[in-house]
């Protein structure tokens, strides 16, 4: 199920606003994949259909791991619970049960056709998914996700702009995990023209994945020819403006369902201040600089009771991976979201 | 044991430096408590025997729960393990074997006497006990112990200088639970003149405790006469430099072997600076302020090679016990001791 989400959220594939992100896999009874797909984008197969075409005629008696419910509706494409059902695939498992109602009913059409079926697996995570999918469609523009990495006297880069590394290896490998999970990459200029960061996703062994998130840079000056972020690892975008609404306004009418929002400290506060972020993943690592950049600009706030105060989603400490380096703990949190907002009032 | 530890610690007791701090607990066998004794230093009964004298007639058949291994030798006192055989107790548990050559042997006395015999209970938490002890004498001034709440973004206080309250309530808890292991609370007078805090000990139902550490205040210049600091609710100090060793020096001769310091962010500084920061407890409150007060003021460092970066003793979520709030993190910090880095040179 991991590598049916990991294949859901393939990073660079362009989505709009009604399109859901589903991966599946084909198993042997082994534990084998036999096949993999996943939806890319409005017009193309479903995941399944995906899947089930790789696989061609080894799909009988496979065991079909996918994201979400295989619908049971003719759209596009065909119902997907009839080409599972076609295919011979002994057993669907999956992780979020289809809450559209005209697609709604593909698990009791496939177990009236014998198939049995699992639900539930890695449900949160799923949701995790459906999250950024809802707000993106409910707010009309991409889900915002703010990585940032501080200090325990919050700050991001050392009095000199040295700021490589702030976190540990664990967390630095746990952030390009996200990363994956997202289609954009966003900086600004000023991180761009400081730190020259290459924005490309790589995986546990430091080798680059095949399909690379776009990368933003937001921000009106130029920037120099060779910056790395301009190199042919991955696409680049120049968003010319400094209004965060307007950025987003950018990336959705390319498709772009979720931005994973690096920094910096200033263009990470103009989004806070927007009220345009989701979701916020911060490393703290245990050390304390006394000077240098703070992890985030001003916010505006003067007083403690205006402190902005995301929920906590979760907390997790990051055990070091490499000797000599120090626990980082990760804080997942969920800033209050405006449509939350109107319903309580 | 934990009681014992606690009475071990006893805040408000002034010790020389060869003082070890010690308690001692007599216990039925329904676990119910007849005596209790602490050491309050030199010249005045050992842990033990305070405990066998409260206890009266009654210490026959008990288990005494004592921090460090009895001794077996005659110094100021007579030996403790004596006092015991002949009181009757029956079983004698306890967390530190004594390493001091002399006084040692306590269990193999009181095992050939009958008495069975239980060590390294909650050993972790006395050896910290002993840490500070240790410090103390081979530095021949009080342990330091700096507190600091921060926000995500490393702010002590908001803008406008509000700080009460940073940290949630279990946090706070935590800390007063933290402050009982002191004898000694030090702010400077920037966070007298600004919070003007109380800096008593208060149990979890917000109870001050019956024995407070001595409160001491740093800095140059006069505080006015209405500061809740100079009530009677416990002892204050006015320690008037600004050179942090000759602070502790005043404090040593007072007998202080554990200071806690709670700030504020100049006061700490200079201590971190001065190398004079034996163990660091900061909690991180999931929230941003993007502006205000910095948990820690300048400690020199330029570039993020040289960042201050003490070892992870500890590294806790402390969840919410009031609704409505969110997790907090704590962090316990090490530095490396000068002693250390010289043995490693
Ligand atoms: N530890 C971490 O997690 C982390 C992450 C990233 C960066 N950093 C550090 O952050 C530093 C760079 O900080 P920074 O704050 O300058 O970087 P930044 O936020 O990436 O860039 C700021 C620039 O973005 C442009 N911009 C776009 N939208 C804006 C808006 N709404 N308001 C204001 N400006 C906007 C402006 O430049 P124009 O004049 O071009 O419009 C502005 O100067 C570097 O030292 C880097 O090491 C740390
Ligand atoms: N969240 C927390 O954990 C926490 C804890 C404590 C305080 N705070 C906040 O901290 C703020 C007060 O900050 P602060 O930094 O002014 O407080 P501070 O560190 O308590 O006091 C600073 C003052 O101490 C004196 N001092 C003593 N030794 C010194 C030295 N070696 N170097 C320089 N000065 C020395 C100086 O005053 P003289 O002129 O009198 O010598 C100096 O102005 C308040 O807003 C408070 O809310 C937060």
């Amino acid at each position: 199920m991991r590598r049916a989400l990991a294949l859901a959220a393939t990073p660079g594939v362009p989505m709009v606003a009604d399109t859901r992100r589903v991966g599946c896999v084909l198993l042997d009874d082994a534990g084998r994949t036999i096949a993999e797909g996943f939806h890319a984008g409005p017009g193309t197969p479903h995941a399944e259909a995906a899947a089930l075409a790789a696989a061609a005629d080894s799909a009988a008696g496979t065991t079909a791991v996918v994201t979400l419910e295989p619908c049971d509706h003719t759209g596009r494409t065909g119902p997907c619970t009839q080409a599972l059902i076609a295919a011979g695939v002994r057993r669907v498992v999956f992780a979020e049960p289809d809450a559209n109602p005209t697609a709604a009913g593909g698990q009791a059409r496939l177990e009236a056709a014998g198939i049995e079926v699992v639900s539930g697996l890695l449900a949160d995570e799923a949701a995790a998914l459906k999250r950024v999918y809802d707000v993106a469609r409910a707010e009309q523009r991409p889900f915002v996700t703010w990585k940032l990495a501080a200090t325990l006297d919050g700050r991001s880069a050392a009095a000199d702009g040295t700021s490589r590394w702030v976190s540990g290896t664990a967390a630095r490998r746990d952030t390009h995990r996200l990363r994956a999970l997202c289609d954009t990459m966003l900086v600004g200029t000023g991180t761009v023209l400081v730190d020259d960061p290459l924005l490309t996703v790589r995986d546990a062994e430091d080798r680059p994945l095949a399909v690379q998130p776009l990368r933003a840079v937001m921000g009106r000056r130029d920037l120099p020819a060779d910056r790395r972020v301009l190199n042919s690892d991955a696409q680049t975008v120049l968003l010319r403006t400094r209004d965060p609404r307007e950025a987003l306004a950018q990336l959705w009418a390319r498709g772009r369902q979720h931005v994973f929002l690096e920094g910096g400290p200033t263009l990470a506060a103009a989004f806070v201040r927007a009220g345009l972020v989701d979701e916020i993943v911060c490393y703290v690592a245990p050390f304390f600089l006394g000077a240098g950049l703070s992890s985030v600009a001003d916010l505006g706030i003067g007083t403690l009771a205006e402190a902005f105060r995301p929920r906590v989603a979760d907390v997790v400490v990051l055990e070091p991976v490499v000797e000599g380096e120090e626990p980082n703990v990760r804080f997942i949190l969920t800033p209050q979201h405006p449509a939350d907002h109107q319903e309580r009032e």
